[in-house]
């Protein structure tokens, strides 16, 4: 692969990234929910992060290296999108990788090649097979899809004190919207493969929950640094029939521009099928940490616009994979910018407030953001790239903003944005059904139906 | 109610107990999972501490005050116990109220008689009513009552920063069995009155589920510091067609000895239904804070069997309520012993590597008890009862001890009870149906059933 730009020798049999053994990785990515434990030599990741940062200002300081391209864009906003992404993948690389196992016997096939796992060939007959044997677990529920909503963070307790206790209260997010909505809910604490470290870990997650879940239709990835902030809206299931995946991004910004940031993998949905284990089974070979994320790292950096030199993330990897295998890809792929399934924190939350005097919840996107996501705040490691004060300030304000929501089927509702107390809004009723169905989003969602 | 021990006058129309507004609260009893914040005058409260240690010392010592209607029982067990709900209590009460919020206009019924709420007469009949009109909403599914289980914490930081870390790895359980076995997860963070505050927050929380989710048919109380240890074994709802609540305890430590534990509140279930409602109404009489719940304390005390002087905390009350009015209330209930709805951690932990050699999940009982409570250990507080140390390291091995059985299915374990890092323990199958009709636990459960 390191010969081949295009994967065009990819198409059929993927080309295993050249292997190591040695010790002299550098540390590699760090998922942002997967910091902290023993840090490695950072030296050499330190230098590569003044470089970059060096990038980036002159990035910010609108320098001519290749903005030329991106003029199209609003400047404020265009800016923001690009330092947003920068930082999230320098954060992501200044995290350490999650220390190898002295003892690992982790995947019996690791003297060989490396891959997600036994390729998997009959998957969507399988599967077909099961569910018809196993009717007692619908796929398709109330006119709905299946879904599994997974994120992820470490086993071991958050560098930085407090964030643990953003993480308790986004999962705790997590946990509202999916029981509105009828979603399950998997919260995976476990590093399932040493070799797809960091935020490589998801491919891996997301190919487990498919296989041992046959009747769930989507498996939704979020972020563990997202929370969703629209409580009423839903993904329009009926828009994606064609597609397999679902993700937020710009069309034009990949394929005309090859940007490295044209997508965003915090927060994406792929169908339980065939198609999906084999793309998985090729996006994950960029990822084995050491020399194929090193190696592939520059191929992405040559390849896409904007790239720093890294070593390989998901994200561009999946970009890049889209692009030179277009063809086979993207007839079922729906990259979606029409709402916020990932939503940048920092141009939402100091407009919340006006968004509750102007808006309702429903919408979905810029007027009432679906998901915002606090790319970069890092609360759980201690290396954020925004001052601490403002993220947990904002992370405490996108909580209650849709937390909110979900009291106001109760009753109640937070004194202020940034406040933990609790009013009573409304009297409460001799016959309370008839809040329910006035106030339950639920019940505005399913109506009186059968 | 201070003149009616018996609480006979009750019957019919609560006694409002006096209501105070003045300044002296002596902080009152702290819910575990409610903590922290502001700490008041604790002078007093220490005073009590100090008196109450001596006394445990004492019966730990085997003195004979009030011992010899426990002899009954296994002598290390019987001390163990005790020791371990005397534990439970005085912590709850060392640690602080909720801060008094000063601009408080949380009820609109401030200014009059306490009360849960206004007073529902009808929920039965509108509950029938509502789930007839709304059968997208079913309150039976798959032969199972729909069930809503509910757990708590603050939403400030914990004192202690490793507090979060469990507060969240503890969730996750929830998240699991819950998922496992299609129950409802509530999380709640918010502090919905002042007067019920601590532990007496259930009570509120309890009933604003019932009436806002008509189609529950079960409300299921856990507390934070409680985790699933078998992902397998069920309630057997069959056993309660004719009672309204479950709860663990000893009939004969209630009646017969008219123990202050003979009950744990930690862990129930209320049936959403009318009775419950009246239920909550007159429990919560003996919990707003201050006077009231002061005054119910040495009601409690001169009452209870064991029981040192301490406010009115929610577990004697109800013990109480139950004793004194056991013609109105103990026809509908069922106290359960056969298996570990509560489970106290100290005399479990160091049994898991033994339950492992020679059980499997799904007994519930002993041999691996379904719920284990780490009672007195309040990780999130600083003042736990027993060594930090001894906490954390039993909570990481019952936490893992669970994570292993919801981890079976994708093919790993952890390495040992004490260990984040996990291990494949099975290789992939190419045909991953197979696994999941194996290792599914739903799949054993609901079996081949339309």
């Amino acid at each position: 692969m390191a010969a081949d730009p295009t994967y065009s020798a990819q198409k059929r049999n993927p080309t295993i990234l050249p292997q190591t053994t040695s010790d002299d990785d550098d540390g590699g990515p760090r998922g942002r929910h997967l910091p902290k434990g023993r840090h490695g030599d950072r030296k050499f990741g330190n230098i590569r992060i003044t470089i970059l940062c060096g990038f980036v200002t002159v990035l910010v300081l609108r320098g001519t290296i290749g903005l030329s391209n991106l003029v199209s864009f609003e400047a404020d906003a265009e800016s923001q999108y690009l330092i947003e992404e920068t930082n999230r993948i320098v954060t992501a690389i200044r995290s350490d990788d999650d220390p190898p196992d002295p003892d690992d016997e982790n995947s019996p096939n690791s003297t060989s090649a490396f891959n997600l796992g036994p390729k998997i060939k009959n998957w969507d007959q399988d599967k077909k097979l099961w569910r018809r044997r196993n009717p007692q677990f619908p796929y398709f529920i109330n006119g709905r899809p299946k879904t599994y909503l997974v994120t992820s963070s470490s086993p071991s307790p958050c560098e930085n004190s407090i964030g643990d206790h953003y993480l308790l209260k986004f999962l705790k997010n997590k946990i509202d919207y999916c029981r509105i909505h009828g979603i399950e809910l998997v919260y995976n604490t476990a590093h399932l493969d040493k070799e797809m470290s960091g935020h490589w870990g998801k491919l891996l997650q997301i190919r487990q929950l498919m296989v041992a879940h046959p009747e769930a239709e989507w498996i939704w990835w979020m972020d563990s640094d997202a929370l969703f902030t629209d409580m009423v809206f839903e993904i329009p299931f009926h828009r994606y029939r064609s597609s397999n995946l679902i993700i937020h991004g710009y069309p034009d910004m990949l394929f005309n521009e090859k940007s490295w940031i044209a997508l965003n993998t915090g927060s994406f949905l792929l169908r339980n099928s065939q198609w999906s284990l084999d793309l998985l089974d090729v996006w994950a070979q960029m990822g084995p940490r050491g020399r194929p994320r090193e190696e592939a790292g520059k191929i992405l950096t040559s390849s896409l616009k904007g790239r720093p030199a890294l070593e390989a993330d998901d994200q561009s990897a999946l970009i890049y994979l889209l692009i030179s295998q277009r063809e086979r890809w993207m007839n079922m792929v729906s990259i979606e910018s029409s709402y916020c399934l990932h939503g940048f924190w920092e141009s939402l939350v100091d407009r919340y407030k006006e968004m509750m005097e102007k808006y309702r919840p429903g919408f979905g996107d810029e007027r009432w953001p679906f998901v915002t996501h606090f790319v970069g705040c890092r609360t759980c490691a201690s290396n954020g790239d925004y001052p601490v004060e403002r993220c947990l300030k904002s992370m405490e304000m996108a909580y209650n903003f849709a937390d909110n929501q979900v009291l106001n089927l109760y009753g109640f509702r937070h004194r202020g944005l940034v406040s933990t107390n609790i009013k009573r809004i409304r009297n409460e009723s001799v016959t309370p059904v008839v809040n329910v169905d006035k106030f339950g989003i639920r019940n505005s969602l399913r109506g009186n139906k059968g």
